[in-house]
């Protein structure tokens, strides 16, 4: 029975590659760099958002705010006028705990691609599904806050083995934790030793401009790497 | 396509149910009460778990981990002599995000449920996916830090909606949270308005006593309800 539940999961995943790289086909028509965003419930992947995109030298962003309800984060970003649209993975797709590539094509047709360089996903907050299922991204980028312990990297090394990035959020709150600073990045080191990794803080600024050049210089990365 | 998705989800939770009124029969048999907690990636159940466990009263627990990978959270629980198995949903089951009661169904054999009154089913970190599927509990416990921010009942619905307690957990962190606490429990009123819910910190052990008591007389509660 286990393996027949193993091999339904890799079909699935097999047709979300295939979508997937629709889905790239098309950002890669129009120009536009994709990210990932993901994290665990509360991570602060919108604040990082809110505070990078309010000024990205230059670059057009556009964001895609996966939820399985509502629309709060949604309407932050669109605050700062950037265009923005609304997945929720409750009506249509049976309150996914992520999101697919097929999500993603869903609504593609809502975002200005041709008005835009950078689109940011923003996943489902959640540490295990996101991993599994690819959208079309250039980058997939992680944020893991301090408040959540060292531990996170042992314990869910799919999300941290696929990223190329790791945003260690809320440093603000290191004194106030019994968080080990070193220990959680010998743990990250166990698990994708390679991987870079930001210590940066929504709440204060700390640490924000180099998240926002990475950001920023993403585009020209990718078609340096394309040439 | 998405109609098929939903169906075959729908079916899934029949099974589902089905399998936890087995188990529930099992726990019953053994005169054993289960709560089933839940919250997001480091949130604090093992912690407010290892306070609570340590000086229960008499009452003899027992722990089952859920996890996709290691059993971090097992050794801890095990330094407390305290019975501990351990489910992990990598190797078997493909890796689910969730338990399901088919996944506690296969560990029950590991469980010492003559020698224990009480036991928590400790379910892999996620907001999403573990509100679905009963497992075969009495009782139903989420955690939600405050480092999360106050938006997280609107976000995950279902998850506040299903349970009786609600553990406000992380409160030594307020002061230096722009954390809104009343905007938190106007928004947990909106989703589940009758939920008990605690404020506490597992780090400073406030509020631990009322948690440790909660989990005490739950054996005599569901016996009360039971007559």
């Amino acid at each position: 029975m286990h393996r027949t539940k193993v091999r339904v999961a890799e079909d699935a995943l097999d047709a979300n590659e295939t979508i997937a790289l629709a889905n790239r086909e098309d950002f890669d028509r129009a120009s536009v760099r994709v990210v990932n965003l993901m994290s665990a419930p509360g991570a602060g992947k919108t604040s990082l958002l809110e505070q990078a995109l309010a000024d990205l030298d230059g670059i057009r962003a556009g964001v895609l705010e996966g939820d399985v309800q509502g629309s709060v984060d949604a309407d932050r970003i669109a605050a700062l006028h950037v265009p923005v649209a609304q997945l929720n993975t409750d009506p249509g797709f049976g309150g996914e705990c992520h999101l697919d590539a097929n999500m993603v094509r869903s609504a593609i047709p809502s975002l200005p691609l041709d008005d835009i360089d950078l689109l940011v996903i923003e996943n489902v907050g959640n540490l295990v599904c996101p991993a599994e299922f690819r959208v079309g991204e250039d980058a997939r980028v992680m944020v893991a806050s301090v408040a959540e312990g060292e531990d996170k990297p042992l314990k869910y090394p799919l999300m941290f083995r696929t990223c190329e990035l790791v945003l260690i959020n809320k440093v603000d709150l290191l004194p106030h934790l019994d968080f080990d600073l070193d220990r959680f990045l010998y743990n990250l080191d166990a698990v994708n030793p390679d991987v870079a990794r930001m210590e940066l803080s929504a709440r204060t600024g700390e640490g924000v401009d180099q998240w926002r050049s990475w950001l920023a210089g993403l585009p020209n990365r990718v078609a340096a790497a394309a040439r």
